[in-house]
């Protein structure tokens, strides 16, 4: 799966800024590869890119439509078959991280295979994939983990991408989510995969490379949370982490989606990813934090930064406020 | 998935004794489920049933034809396929769990759709499975866990539900594997899952239970195994052990499928999964070993029985040998 660029991203009638994550975050991190955002009617979101038609954005050289918003039910609304039809005829390719298959709405795929076009479901990998092999590979890797769900991965991998880039160092990010994979243009859902190719899916996501380049792996779920763990590990077993940032969201009342388990403390978090990654890679260890303290004031969130540091020793930075410099430092 | 009893056992033209193994599992732990085996020529493997022919095992009352040979590739065979079709015509239902599918052979699907007859197809799951909720619920468990893959978890959770049913006790054997789920007569493969649902679908196979009834629930892979951990750990998480049983085959140069990779001491090994179990049951723990000795002589496996109890502090059996007694009262 190899997504091509620019892009046009359709928000459709989001009904608000959250339901246009995706496409948040793609015009975030690739606004070089995103030609504008097309909204429909009764959209409630704004990317802050300009707003284009079809025709327009084709003109301006997008060559796919991503669908860079969600809705209840993950379903293809009957609202966007008109647009997304017309963007076929128009000549791009789609690409949706929707529950609902673009490949399995047959007037969409017939008329692409007609036409000629390709339609991505990110969400549904289609590698033929192996078990992973355990083997070390060259190259140097770096994983985001976290002590809980959402806790910010994502988001870390992408800033110390841009942090390493502007030093001219050699690194990619590397996507294992929906949003990830838009942004990279290519990657693997791996909570998707079938379970006994977890690990041989990350290892397919970072072969080996040269020595002296970082992929900038995206992590998923987190090894204390009960209902994906088995991910997380798979993926660390695979991706064989030479470092790994321990992401964070303090004040959290208990992990995500899962009230009564408390959050893991950063030390029994660092020591447990610690315990995982070396059994594929006795090198690896977390190398420093990112906490999100998004939700606190300036003062507080130095405060909040300056006492992680003290507690585990590590440098702490909220990638959001401060970008990764100190954590690329760090290694 | 359901499969009804009596069954027939298809050995088809299995090349030796190891070919057959699933129908030597399912023949060995459910012997009063068996009317008989069904060998082609050319058959080389023989699970000490009576030969019978299909109509002859039918007017004995079985009801599902169980394919209990692997050949190379996993595929229904040209040779299989006339007792197949023969055996649907005769108010058999098929399971399978080959690689290929029943349900994806045109001739078998359509006829068993026209006669009413069920293809179970155990290594693909298909019920509707929920991410895991974490949440505690009534009833005991009991999981068996490994140093390395192949260890004996099957044979050892089988062990201990024969003990356990021929003391009283209430206890059932949950399959996750297929030659389990032959045996169980339902289950799920959950290295097949969709890898977000590992522990959804450990929480689905032991649901909430009296207080005093066991779980004996079937464990795969294992934490220390690069290929397979996470699916060990989603097992772990969602079956909320009370009590894990370790399985352990002493002489292994390195973990299966995987050179360079030593065996974790058992110490480490209890440590590290009763660390896993630990986040959905603070209560778990390691209560037992179950050895697979049969490699080497009586002696020289009391001996190893006796140095890894001295080590562990913990029973230790070899199941095949003795039976599970031991690792029943040490509960």
């Amino acid at each position: 799966m190899s997504l091509k660029h620019p892009y046009l991203l359709f928000l459709g009638n989001a009904v608000d800024q959250l339901a246009a994550k995706t496409a948040n975050g793609v015009a975030r991190w690739r606004p070089d590869w995103c030609v504008g955002q097309l909204r429909l009617e009764d959209c409630h979101a704004d990317v802050g890119l300009p707003d284009m038609r079809l025709e327009q954005a084709r003109e301006a050289g997008a060559r796919t439509l991503v669908v860079g918003v969600a809705n209840r039910g993950g379903v293809i609304s009957d609202i966007w078959m008109r647009t997304l039809m017309e963007a076929l005829e128009l000549g791009y390719d789609i690409a949706s991280g929707l529950h609902h298959r673009l490949n399995q709405t047959p007037q969409l795929r017939e008329r692409a295979a007609a036409l000629g076009r390709q339609l991505f479901d990110v969400r549904y990998p289609e590698q033929v994939l192996s078990v992973g092999n355990g083997e070390k590979r060259p190259g140097r890797r770096l994983l985001t983990v976290g002590t809980d769900v959402s806790s910010g991965k994502m988001f870390t991998a992408l800033a110390i991408e841009r942090e390493m880039k502007s030093r001219g160092m050699a690194a990619d990010f590397r996507a294992t989510g929906q949003t990830g994979i838009f942004i990279a243009g290519s990657g693997i859902a791996v909570d998707a995969v079938v379970a006994d190719f977890i690990s041989g899916a990350a290892e397919w996501l970072c072969p080996e490379n040269d020595a002296d380049h970082w992929d900038l792996i995206e992590g998923q779920g987190s090894l204390f949370h009960a209902s994906y763990a088995g991910v997380t590990l798979g993926l660390i077993h695979g991706s064989q982490p030479d470092r790994m940032v321990l992401c964070h969201e303090p004040g959290r009342p208990h992990m995500r989606g899962l009230p009564g388990y408390p959050l893991p403390s950063l030390r029994e978090s660092i020591e447990m990813n610690e315990a995982a990654g070396r059994l594929t890679n006795p090198e690896c260890r977390v190398s420093g934090l990112s906490l999100n303290t998004s939700g606190v004031s300036e003062s507080d969130s130095e405060h909040l930064l300056k006492a992680a540091e003290d507690e585990v020793g590590l440098p702490a930075v909220d990638a959001y406020r401060q970008g990764a410099s100190r954590l690329v430092d760090g290694l």
